[in-house]
C-alpha cells in the first residue's frame, strides 16, 4: 500500500509536513490538519489500524537484524514546547509496538557529569542499535533551543552546534539509521489550556511546575530558536517535520504515518535462514 | 480491592505460586492454572481489565518519584526455557504500560567485555531507577543455569554466585526495589510443539535456531539447575514464583496479578505539591 492511499490521507505526510527552504514556523496553523481528509473519529480509527501495521514492520526490522542480514534502524526525535504532546506520542504511537523493539531515551536537564562532555556525548550513546526503533523524548536540539534562549552557551558555540548536529546525524544515516525529526507545534493558547488542566486535576498536579510559566513567557524567543533550528538543520539526510499538534488525534496519526512511510522505504524483509527446515523438523520430532 | 477478590482468582497469586521450602519443580504441572477459577475467555478479560489498573499504578509510582517523594521501583525478573513465553509477557503484560515508565533489559550471551567483569556487573547497571518498572528478560540467573549445565564456571564459582545473587538482591530491596522473580514453567512436550510451530511458519523461521534442540536435549539438567536455583535463592526478600505456562493466557494473567499484588503493597500515593495552586492559576491566566 502506498502512503498516499493510506486511509484518510490525501498526500504523503512526509511531503506535506516537511520543512523546506522558505518554511516559516509562524505561518503554520497549529490547529490545522494538513493532508488529512477526516476528523477525530477517522483519526482514531486510522491510528488503531496503523498500530498493527507498525508492529508488523517493527517485527521484520528486528528479525532482519537478529540474523545479521541488515543494519537498518529508525530514530524518532520528538521536540516541542511543554504540553505539546511528546508523552502522548510515546504512549499512543510507540506504545503499541513490542517493547523489545523500542529504545526510548528521555533527555532531561544534563547532569554535571554530562555537562563535562560535549553536548552530543550523552546523545550519541543512546542512538538505536540496528533493528531497533529509537525514540528521543527531547534531544540534542535542547542544546540549541533552551541553550540559545537561556544563553547557556555563547552564540559562537551555538553556531558550532548546528554544524556538529548535521555532521552527527549524517553519521547516523550512514550507519543505516533513518532519522525522523518531529516538532509538535502547539499554539500559545492551547498551551495555556493544557497547563490549566494540570492545575485543575489532582492526578495531574505533579506534572505542573511553576517554572513552566516562566518558560511560557519566553514563547516568542523559543519560536525564534526553533526557526533557526529549521533553517540550519533541516537537511536532505535528516529533514524536520512540523506537525500541527493542537488536535492530539491529528498529531498522533501524523507521526504514526511518518513512521509508516519511513518503514515503507526500508521495507525490511524476513531474513533468510541458514538451516535445513526438514532436517530440523526431523531432529525435533526425535526428541 | 484486595488481590484475593480480583476477578477470577480464588487466592492471592503470590501465595499460591511462591516457591517455599520443600518445593519441587517436577511436582508442578505446567498445564495447570492454580487459584484461577476461569478459562481462556475469563483470563483474557481479566488481562485486559488489569492492564488499565497496572497503568494507573505505574503512573502513580512514576509521579511519586518525579517530585522526589519516594524511591520505590519494581523489578520483574523473567526466566524460563526457550519458548516459555517471556517475550509474550513483555509484550502483553508490560507492553500495556506507558513506555516512559518501563526499563526493559534483555540479557543475551555475555560479550567479551562483559565476561571480563564479575557476572553481576552488567546486571547491576540495568537495575531500574526509582519510579520505574524494570524488566529483565533473562538475567543473572543464566549464570547459574546455563553456567552450570554447560560447565561455563567451576562448581565452587557457581556456589559463590548463589550467595552473591542473594546479597545483590538484598541490596536492591534495601534501595526500595521490589524484586518479582518469575520462572515460566512449560512442559517438555509443549516446547516441542512451540519449536515445531516456528519451523512451520515462514514469519517465525528467524526465531528458530538449531542450537535450540541441543539445549532441549539437556532438559533434565536444566530442571535440576532450576531446582538448585529455587533451593538457594528463593529468599524472604526476593522469593521465586513458578508460573505454569503451557497455557499462555494463564501465564500472562498470573504474572500481571503478581505485579498488581506488588503494587498493592507499595500503594504509591500521588505526590504532594510544593506550589500554590490558586496563585499559579492566576499567573497562568495573566499570560
Amino acid at each position: 500500500m502506498s502512503a498516499s492511499s493510506r486511509y484518510s490521507w490525501t498526500a504523503e505526510a512526509r511531503d506535506v509536513l516537511r520543512v523546506r527552504d522558505g518554511f516559516v514556523i509562524t505561518g503554520t496553523d497549529p490547529s490545522s490538519t494538513p493532508a488529512y481528509d477526516g476528523e477525530k473519529d477517522e483519526g482514531r480509527a486510522d491510528l488503531a489500524a496503523g498500530l498493527d501495521e507498525l508492529g508488523q514492520y517493527q517485527e521484520r526490522l528486528f528479525a532482519a537484524r537478529q540474523t545479521g542480514d541488515a543494519d537498518d534502524a529508525v530514530l524518532l526525535v520528538l521536540q516541542g514546547m511543554d504540553t505539546a504532546g511528546k508523552g502522548g506520542i510515546v504512549r499512543h504511537v510507540v506504545g503499541g509496538v513490542d517493547p523489545q523493539g523500542v529504545e526510548l531515551a528521555s533527555f532531561k536537564k544534563p547532569t554535571p557529569e554530562e555537562l563535562e562532555q560535549d553536548f552530543l556525548w550523552r546523545i550519541a550513546r543512546r542512538a538505536p542499535e540496528p533493528g531497533m526503533i529509537g525514540v528521543f523524548d527531547r534531544s540534542h536540539y535542547e542544546d540549541v533551543l533552551v541553550g540559545r534562549v537561556r544563553g547557556l552557551a555563547d552564540p559562537a558555540e551555538i553556531e558550532r552546534r548546528y554544524d556538529a548536529i548535521n555532521e552527527f546525524e549524517a553519521g547516523l544515516v550512514e550507519r543505516g539509521i533513518r532519522v525522523v525529526k518531529v516538532m509538535l507545534h502547539i499554539s500559545y493558547e492551547e498551551q495555556r489550556e493544557r497547563l490549566a488542566e494540570r492545575l485543575e486535576r489532582p492526578d495531574k498536579h505533579w506534572k505542573y511546575n511553576p517554572g513552566d510559566v516562566d518558560e511560557r513567557l519566553l514563547w516568542p524567543h523559543y519560536m525564534s530558536a526553533y526557526q533557526r533550528v529549521f533553517d540550519r538543520t533541516s537537511t536532505e539526510h535528516a529533514p524536520w517535520f512540523v506537525v500541527p499538534a493542537d488536535r492530539k488525534w491529528y498529531a498522533r496519526v501524523a507521526v504514526q504515518t511518518l513512521l509508516l512511510e519511513t518503514f515503507e522505504q526500508i521495507d525490511p524483509a524476513w531474513p533468510g535462514i541458514d538451516y535445513d527446515i526438514e532436517a530440523e523438523k526431523a531432529r525435533l520430532a526425535a526428541t
